[in-house]
């Protein structure tokens, strides 16, 4: 084709033309070498790592090659613009030693080697198993504090001080005995929370002994043992005393970008009927926008920027991303607090209420004394819940994002329906309530007042469905856009027919 | 390594192979000037728009310029040969002042200004938010005037026209509150309406007065101030008076589609309990082939050739696109009725039932009087259901679709499998509104006999899940081929069980 | 702009750089006719398939073109290093006629004429429709037999010859009739059962007359009338007496591994919340790492080299697929058995177990005389299930395959937490199974030593949920990392409701 072509054009023509796309491809010739010829320096002690754990976990080493940690030294991240740096430290910050080497293994399964209880030596190194925020901090000291402030970076220290949640989760974990005529609960195995609610809050990681094992070609070799591992919840303890787990979002050991801004990471945790952010996400129109055009969209690019990288939001977008306009004026601030962007709590406790002030909510007392943001009877517990000032200072925030694409009227017309959906939900959850408490005052069943736990009779399960993951559903599917779950899905049908239901069990028991 | 090759043959050939490739690169850059020189003028107006709404609402103006119509004139899109066009007005009809600039912002939002009730004046321009059908129709008449006649187009008149669906919307959405000893219905508020039976179905969107904003850099503007919005249900009302919203598949502003072609759009209304469709699909063996290939087919395509640009059937494939084979001969021509290619309503009301011949089904009254097509003994009101015959006429032109990769004997054998799983599923539905009625006569629940709604108490809804949820959910199984959800996920586990449980639920009562 | 950079360079070295980026394109150029043009020959016999039916069923052709088997003979697969062989044959076990033409319509359609009950004169040839493993086993014999000994390759023989399996398809799928104040089952229909059960279990597909039909150009035809069909179960029984489908997974007509490969394919049949596999793979790391960075693997590689070509495990890396390291040592032998690397049934029936020795479990007893591997009080039918030793050898090979990405103390911990899933799962069916045994004796049901069954009453459903559906998604879910479903979705929550509500029930009925 390309000779039938020639005969068509004089040769002058040819050879000027084609001398000029030639051109073209000696720049991207010339460049080459300088992408493929200077790959910043791997430190002395990652390369000893590299060397054994290229063979012996090499999906590991592969997966870390493909990130951007094993391609670029603190020196070069502090040389981009501050808006393109996924770096939060200050030059004076960074240890010199670790300035001018890649981040491999040994920068981080070897820092802060004395705080860690973990620590073992490993071919006459001081290594550590398990990498915590204390250690990904001499980078990214911001996104460690900021995560700090978040609900999930408490999350494990906020659900095993609050007694009732851990009545909730030994009610689910327990093992149901029957002892003659009767029900009796064992308490829940470590095992088993760590494969339920710890799984995603987190467990505590502890060495609890030595273990020496045969290494097949590298001989005997000793490590530390450990209890609540593995885990990758987003409070986890670690065994340095850190609470935290970045590679909860940031899957490991690649820790790449591009994949925690995509939803399917914040699946992990929230897909449940609990917190169906997920599933509602897949059925909204940013979803079916995400799903149907992703494969155009830039997952890659420091600042994001709406409309050219992505044409419409993913979680990280709304909740977390620094998003700029097309000119790079700065239109949300990166945030792992999260907490900037939300003014009210969806998640109802037992009804939705503002936010918390403080991250570890079990501080919290209700005017009924339980450690729950709202009372029995709605009555928010508001000493430890943001200001009204402060609520429409957040909502402002995610406001601003929305105005990227949508108008005034639409934004202010979906927070209308927002408000609505969460007093209608929140009304469904006072008539589950009132038959709940009005059953245990009638000895229908035994309730807190009666010396029983809330959470362990049939009709109580109903209840606690209606707030837990019915009415949950509702607000989320109001705020997210995924109306199947405002109505059939775990929506509307639900807490009616919760309610129907609850009614005509108590009916019967007369 | 370039270099080690040249070495291998003579200095002649090398030339002579490198001007043959050469002109093929020259061949490509000649044409790049064309194709990007001589793009089509936006028009005056719009480009006034873009001028602020560039940096107002970034997201939007840069999706539009990722669409076709940003790109495209109807001077232009005329051109094409008929089955390439989307495009369906013919040149007389098109304004002249419309034919030699791009779709913008202003062809679409300054379109019909008289009709439109949210016309408002707009930086010296006479604007309207909400796009209609009837504005669309300037260049999609053939597409506007078909969608008129599917049941989508009239969601919302199908809907509130019909006592018994508001009825049933009033029980799942209104908020049930504790009287003493009795739960009573408040009547749902227009927001709970519009988040859940109405997002889908369509709001009425009204002119309900003016608001003044302050628009920052911009300035106070006075806007008309909108109820029933944001919405992009089907059926929607405008304030041009005009039923449907065109946006719901093809997303603004890219319009793309390649979006409308993609499954995850119609999930956006066809994933709850009561129509599994996109659920049903992802488990199929269609929906595993396109999740598992669909990254080697070309979803923009027009027309759209089975097996060169896709090898398995998207929703859209099978229900709305033109589709040619291999030499362009028609297998399917485009419908935005959908009714062409269905000639059986899977979903139950209360029983499966030929297609109703009118969109509008709020005229249908069946043999008992009741606002359905099918009595509760099952009798059709044949009617308002289209004739054997027109059943045969589009179940031919399905059956067109699947002989494109089935043999005859293979389509054969899934329709009458297809019959099958209506029958039994119909009988299932028998079974449970046997107890139903009987429940009612014997007072053991209040029906509309009794003065009482068929929807408001628990059996009942028992009742209602057994025709909206699990009936249907065995019959799009079978039509579309998922199995699970003709088994365990909502299907015969659930048909069977549920009979099992309401009698089980009488029994006691007795 | 490369008109600009030339300015920039002296023209010696423009050409000098020209050439060297030109040979490169030589190099291409050179080698495309060698790729291009000594496609394999097509054979006389399907070519003449494929003249009529390119436009008969364009996309089945379309399809087949993509595949590897269209331009892959038997012959060239022979020269192929063992290792990335997808065809197990060896050379003098390939007939001799079909080794230099790559594998079409004919090659398989046309295998063993004489066995195949389907097999009918089509203009001039012996075509069978229903191609087999039988027939797939002249090129894939090794993946043939394998499968055989895959519960899957028996999937339908140990269905239909297991007397509890049926009763309970049964009372899923027959239809229940109101008889006065009776309930009464009918036999399911054959249909029903081919759209629920059988859909994966398989059909059996039979000859079951003939059919001529007008095929518009083609004239009249003749075929073969199949009952039974369509169907893709994994364990069909083929027209040739043969078991299995491979179609099932390898998709006609493309046969892509590359889509086999995909959790998607599983998904097929293991969605449900019996099996909630891929619904648990999706909220995995695994699942969340696949969806977001999957459009940067390679699917296609044969072997497939852990980290190179994927970072994070599908369902076929695990159970399936050979694999091996970046230096090409073998970490895992493909299979086609599945069972050398499943030590455990998650599946309870109605407990898990040790996997059974055969693949054909119609053949077990256990102490009560019932076809179930496991008895109600939880004793294990030990001679029927492969031993302890042989359990220890299957976890090692699943191991060295998590050793890849993990650590041995990371992979222990993970099987230390599966057994504890599996114990407290099993408790939780053993407290129900109390309740129902109970339940059965008091006369409050009717079980098998009523004469009753045990699946067609309300009460037994519930004890069914708890072992079919939670506490089998318990299991899953840690074996796979998707902790949702071992919590709110189908886990725990409900393993202990069901107990609780079994008990409220039969509380009230005295």
């Amino acid at each position: 084709m390309a000779f039938v072509f020639l005969k068509t054009l004089g040769t002058g023509v040819v050879m000027q033309r084609l001398i000029a796309v030639g051109g073209l491809l000696v720049l991207i010739a010339l460049s080459l070498p300088a992408m493929a010829g200077k790959a910043p320096p791997v430190s002395e002690d990652s390369q000893a790592c590299l060397d054994c754990h290229a063979t012996a976990t090499p999906d590991i080493v592969a997966d870390w090659r493909r990130g951007l940690m094993s391609r670029t030294t603190p020196a070069m991240a502090l040389k981009k613009p501050e808006l393109q740096r996924q770096f939060s430290a200050a030059k004076k910050d960074v240890p010199a030693a670790l300035r001018n080497t890649v981040v491999g293994c040994a920068e981080c399964h070897t820092r802060n080697p004395a705080s860690h209880a973990d620590t073992f030596d490993h071919e006459g190194f001081q290594v550590h198993t398990v990498v915590s925020p204390r250690d990904c901090a001499v980078c990214h000291p911001v996104e460690k504090s900021q995560f700090q402030q978040n609900l999930m970076g408490q999350a494990r220290r906020l659900f095993i001080r609050n007694p009732l949640y851990m009545d909730l989760a030994s009610k689910i974990n327990g093992v149901l005995k029957l002892d003659g005529d009767k029900l009796a609960y064992l308490k829940p195995t470590p095992a088993d929370e760590a494969e339920s609610c710890l799984y995603c809050h987190g467990t505590e990681v502890k060495v609890v002994g030595k273990v020496t094992r045969d290494m097949g070609d590298f001989g005997e070799m000793t490590f530390p043992k450990l209890s609540g591992w593995p885990n990758r919840g987003v409070g986890r303890k670690n065994p340095d005393g850190s609470l935290g787990s970045c590679t909860a979002c940031h899957t490991r050991h690649q820790f790449a970008m591009h994949q925690a801004r995509q939803p399917q990471s914040c699946s992990q945790c929230h897909k449940g009927p609990d917190v169906p952010a997920y599933k509602i996400y897949q059925v909204s129109k940013h979803g079916n926008i995400y799903n149907a055009l992703k494969s155009e969209w830039n997952f890659k690019a420091v600042p994001w920027t709406v409309g050219k990288d992505f044409t419409a939001p993913t979680c990280a977008a709304c909740h977390a991303s620094l998003l700029v306009d097309a000119e790079g004026v700065v239109i949300a601030k990166r945030t792992h607090a999260m907490t900037p962007r939300l003014w009210v709590r969806l998640l109802g406790l037992i009804y939705s209420h503002p936010h918390p002030k403080k991250a570890d909510t079990s501080i919290i007392k209700n005017k009924d004394g339980m450690t729950l943001p709202t009372a029995l009877d709605g009555t928010p517990a508001l000493k430890y819940l943001i200001s009204p000032s402060e609520q429409a200072r957040r909502k402002k925030n995610m406001t601003k994002i929305c105005l990227s694409c949508h108008s005034t009227q639409w934004v202010q017309g979906q927070w209308s329906r927002l408000d609505a959906s969460i007093k209608s939900s929140d009304a469904m959850v006072a008539a589950a309530t009132g038959l709940m408490t009005r059953a245990w005052k009638q000895g229908l069943a035994q309730g807190p007042a009666q010396g029983g736990s809330p959470f362990d009779e049939y009709l109580e399960r109903l209840w606690v469905e209606q707030w837990l993951f019915y009415a949950n559903s509702v607000r989320y599917a109001t705020a997210m856009m995924g109306a199947d779950f405002g109505v059939f899905a775990n929506g509307r049908w639900y807490t009616t027919k919760t309610v129907l239901q609850m009614k005509a069990w108590m009916d019967k028991q007369k």
